[in-house]
Parts: structure tokens; C-alpha cells; sequence
């Protein structure tokens, strides 16, 4: 596939990316605002590749946003912070990126390295590592594949870089990281991990810019419609509507670098119908009347009733009326390896098994 | 000056070192075990030079230990992370340093870049950054100068290595290095800052290691004579014995990564004689019968009273019989700019003022 993005899938790919996001990965009404705002200014479009267009001898990154979502739609960017990130990174290694990777599909983080691309005139390619949001660098295919996390890059709003020139492990990379970021004032730009064509091939998640442009476009054409988006998306996404109701219960706090909490819905017509779901940055597990129906890796999605707008974790609020979609993982991330690293136990519910829903994402 | 370090000289520098530590910079005991280990291992001196030896227009790099020296004891090195970070810090700038520099002569950071050195092949430069030790790594001679603290490095027993390729200022590498310290356990080699000869030889506190030496020598006279050897070393440092009687209450906790703390002595015959002194890693402030007598920048040592062990914050104890020695700061750290960094409010205590001992340690 040869694609070029331009001002108008702006909006489809914000809606799909907030909806894949599964609660996290950053806001996406700010990065679109900030994506729209590179394709005028630079009067070029930003230009998606197929994994397999890049050749297996030269070296990729992916890029991202670390930190919580509740920093992120109050604290502005600057706009540059991952090119400047990008281009340390290719000083210290004394060799350019052949293009980027999106390290994250969910949130705004789907965003973010398209703006990079224009900004650094790389194509990016579509796919991502994690096939959704996760809340922890470590959480995605290429660390889950052993591709070493260093050296690593972080960069924040007033220019200062810090390069993990070697790092023991993805998980030391993550603490390190999430560290320097909270000193960082709660988000910094990303650029991790660094890889061979033939290594990004090997674990991409392929084709999730696409299907979250579509899923937008699904939304966009139900709004047009006037029809409740809930079942469209779920069905582009091998899912189903787990609930629909209001929210009546969010307990929330930025602690420790990440947006942790709680929420409980209630449905319309019979208050006794309850739904509650925790989450870290992004939705983890939901409870239907006290039964599990769907944890992670699988994706936890809410959004608005009648818009089918993204509800990320840092927007949840007291009588919001929405749909909580489930949706099955992409295979990648239901391997014993992979569960291992993004599987209930991961985030602190050993107690609880993954069951996985039927089929795949992608 | 051209000299090289021996065996036998290695007890001495400790303890001088450990003296003008007023407090922390490291206990010496350890480090000076690891540099015989060192002496003996390479079969090598360490080579020590004049700053005058060094061009100007080659690259020099100071490098010391961030930490608690609280946990410098608990915590053993592996012994390889000054070396390793120095040596990655000159592959990212892809230029190799022709000498090391002694960032704080004050405990055991006057050792560790001695061993660095033998380990390096790299020449040591007689002087150093502080004249004494200071907790924050802004406060020194350098940075007060306006040298840019980025690039800079850290690296951790694990050999982690992080790379600052980019700093805004000499106190946010603080405030970064302090964080990332005590996510590595609390200690970390520091490769900072990077200078040319030039500005090394413009800002350099001179002759601090032979000082050491020479007041370690005062010290082991003293003892080989049976004399209380604090009277000798205030004399060397041109200044007065302070105090002399037990430790009667320790309160000390490490928080933050620092030591800090307060601690209260009681003159031997007459108990209402009474010292205070508040700490930070290093001694900041003396009272005497509740009359500020000594305050930062001017150098608060307690050593033991028979043996004249320095005792740094991490060592003290109840019932320790000690003199307390001022003396007077080098001249560099007396300025109007050096004490808006080092003077009494940058250490909290906005209310005092720095009343100077006379006279200059150099």
C-alpha cells in the first residue's frame, strides 16, 4: 500500500485511533488539531507505507507519547519534541531512520508519529506494536520478541533530551523511563525501539492505521446517518457492545506517572444492571453484574452513545452516556509469551485468566 | 606538578579526602580499598598533573559518584561504571578525553576517579570542582561558571547508561540525575561536566588532592606521635577547631536521595556547652551555644578525636567522642555568583547569612 494522508481522514483517523486506544494513548482532539495544523503548514501529505516496503537492511524507529492522559490534555506540547528526539537519536547512532514506526495504534499516539513524519519527511508505516493502547513501554510485540529496548530516547517541551545509551531490560527501560518522565512534568516524547527492516517485519502488527481509519469512517457515516455507531465498530472489530448506559461512579487518580481507577455503569431501563471496569491509563478488565466478559489484551472500548466519540480514562465523567465495546486482541498478543507481559496478571490481577474473546482484531 | 600514586600514599589521600568531605562525598574506607585493589590489579601508578599540563584545546570530563552516602555503604560498586560511562559518553561525542578531573575532592569521590584513571590509562588533574564535597551537582566551580552541563552521563551497577544529550540547565541535570540516581538504588558514576582545557584551567580549584594528601599525612604523623591531630589539620586548611566532645542525639534519614539530618555534641567537662549542626549529605551549618560559628560554603569536618578518622553523616552515632574543624572555602567558592549556588539559602536557609572565616583553604 502506497497512502497519503491528507486534511481530510484527519478526523476518521482521530475518532478510530481514540477508539482503539481503549481508554488511553492519549487524547486524540489535540492531535488532531495538531496533525491538521503540519499538513498546512508543510503543504505535504504524510506518507504511509506497507511494512513490506521497507527493506530489511536499514534501520526503523518507533515513536510515541509516555506518560498519563490526564497530563496530556492539560499540558501542551510544543509540537517538535519527537522530531528533536528522532534526530538525537540519529546523531548518537551516526546513522539516519529509514522510517518511522507507530509504537502505539490507540490514542493520540497514532497521531503523533504522522506528525513526526511530515516534520522529518520519513513515510510511516501502517501497523503498530501494540494493536491497541497499553500503558507501559514494555508492552508491546517488538520488546515481547526480545528486541533489545536501548539505546532509547526521551525528549520534553523545553528541548531536553536524554538518550538510554544501554539499559538490562525492557522492563528496567519502562521504570527508568516513566521516571525521567514524571520529572519531565508527566509526558514526554518517546523514540523506542530502534530496529532492522527485517525485525520490524518480523513483529509488527500490520494494517492498524487502516483499520483505525476505518473504524472512524464507520463512526463518521452512522453520525451522518444518525444511527448509534456501537455495533458498526464492534463488527469492524471482531467485536461485540458489551453494555450500554450511564456512568454513575468514577474514582480516578494521576498517581505514579499513570491515570489508575475505577468506574460503574448502570444501564437505562434497569439500574440493577451494572457494569464496572478498572483501569491504568487504559481500560483493563470489565465486570458485567459481577462476571468478567472481557480483560486485557482484549480491548475494552467506551464511547459516546449517539457520537461514538472515544471516552478516554482522563474525560470519564459522572452521567456520560455510552457504549463499552469489547473487542478480540490481534493474535500477536496472545501468545504465552505475549500474555506473560500484557495479560491480567501484568497489571497486578493474577487472580484473574485471560478468556479471550472469539477471533481476532486484524 | 607531575606525580604518581602509590600504595603507600593511598591512606593518606583517604583520609585528607575523607576530612574535607565535611561529611559525605563518600565514605573513604571502601574507596580507598578498591583504589589498592586497582594499584595492585594493573600494576600501574596513577598518573596525577598539573592543570597547566593539560592543552587547552583538548576535551577533559570531570566524573564523581551521585548518591546518599548512606547508601554508598550499604551498596557495593562493581567497580567498572566510572570507566564504562566515560567511555560511552566519548563514543556519543565520538571524541576521546585526553585527562580526567576530580568533579568533588571531598570523600570518596576524590578516589573513584583516581581508579577510574588507572582503569582509563588517563591522567588525573591535581584540583578539583568544590575544594570539599556538596550534595547537588550544580554546585560546582564549573557550573557556576556557566559551562554547559550537557552532554552528560550516568551509569549504574547493572550497566545502565544514560545519556543527557541535552539539559536546559545545571539544575535540572540535578533534578533529572537525582531522580534516575535513586530509581538506579541510590548510586551512580556522574560523567559531568565535559570541558575544554581552557575552561577547565579557567575555573579549577587547584591543588585540592595534594591538600588531601597532605592533611592525611598531618593525621598519620599525629597518630604515629600520640597528639589529637585536630588542632594540625585546622591549621592546614587555615582554620580552627570548632569543638570538641560527644555526639548526644542523631536524627538522620535518607529521603529523596539524600542524607539529611541534624545532629547535637556536649563538651566533655561542661555538658551546657553544647554544638548543633544540620546536614545534608555534607555539614551545612554550626551552631555553638546557639551562635551560628560556621555556615556553607566554609568547610564543617568532624573527625574522631584520638585517631582523627573523618566521620562522615552516614558514620554518626551517639556517644562518639569528636573535634569539629572549620575552615575557611577556597576563594572561588566565595564569590557573589559561586554563593547564590553554595551559600547558607541555597541549602534552605534563607534567614542566615554567610559569615566567612578568614583566610582561604588554598
Amino acid at each position: 500500500m502506497k497512502h497519503e494522508i491528507t486534511l481530510q481522514e484527519t478526523q476518521a483517523i482521530a475518532i478510530g485511533a481514540g477508539i482503539l486506544g481503549t481508554g488511553g494513548g492519549g487524547n486524540t482532539y489535540l492531535g488532531r488539531i495538531r496533525l491538521e495544523q503540519e499538513l498546512k503548514q508543510y503543504k505535504t501529505p504524510c506518507h504511509i507505507i506497507d511494512a513490506e516496503d521497507v527493506p530489511d537492511d536499514v534501520l526503523v524507529c518507533a515513536v510515541s507519547t509516555m506518560g498519563a492522559p490526564t497530563v496530556g490534555i492539560e499540558k501542551l506540547a510544543r509540537g517538535t519534541e519527537v522530531k528533536d528526539t528522532v534526530r538525537a537519536l540519529e546523531e548518537h547512532l551516526g546513522q539516519p531512520f529509514a522510517a518511522l514506526i507507530i509504537g502505539e495504534i490507540g490514542g493520540s499516539n497514532a497521531l503523533n508519529p504522522l506528525i513526526a513524519g511530515i516534520q522529518l519527511g520519513l513515510p510511516v508505516v501502517d501497523g503498530d506494536g501494540m494493536g491497541r493502547a497499553f500503558p507501559e513501554l514494555q508492552m508491546d510485540t517488538f520488546c515481547i520478541a526480545g528486541i533489545s529496548p536501548s539505546p532509547l530516547a526521551l525528549g520534553d517541551v523545553h528541548g531536553n533530551i536524554v538518550i538510554f545509551d544501554n539499559v538490562e531490560s525492557a522492563l528496567r527501560a519502562e521504570e527508568f523511563g516513566r521516571n525521567l518522565t514524571i520529572e519531565m512534568g508527566g509526558s514526554a516524547a518517546l523514540v523506542m525501539p530502534i530496529m532492522t527492516g527485517q525485525e520490524m517485519k518480523a513483529n509488527i502488527i500490520r494494517g492498524t492505521l487502516s483499520l483505525a481509519q476505518a473504524i472512524g469512517e464507520t463512526v463518521l457515516d452512522c453520525r451522518a446517518h444518525n444511527r448509534g455507531p456501537a455495533a458498526a465498530v464492534a463488527k469492524l472489530g471482531n467485536g461485540r457492545v458489551l453494555f450500554q448506559g450511564k456512568i454513575t461512579d468514577v474514582e480516578r487518580r494521576t498517581t505514579q506517572g499513570f491515570a489508575r481507577g475505577r468506574l460503574k455503569l448502570a444501564g437505562f431501563s434497569d439500574p440493577d444492571n451494572m457494569m464496572e471496569i478498572v483501569f491504568q491509563n487504559e481500560n483493563l478488565v470489565a465486570w458485567h453484574n459481577e462476571q468478567i466478559v472481557c480483560t486485557v489484551p482484549d480491548l475494552i472500548s467506551i464511547i459516546t452513545l449517539e457520537e461514538g466519540e472515544p471516552v478516554g480514562t482522563e474525560s470519564l465523567r459522572y452521567g456520560l452516556r455510552v457504549a463499552v465495546i469489547g473487542m478480540p486482541a490481534p493474535r500477536e498478543l496472545k501468545t504465552d509469551a505475549a500474555l506473560k507481559v500484557v495479560g491480567p496478571a501484568a497489571f497486578g490481577y493474577p487472580e484473574i485468566d485471560f478468556h479471550p474473546m472469539n477471533g481476532n482484531l486484524l
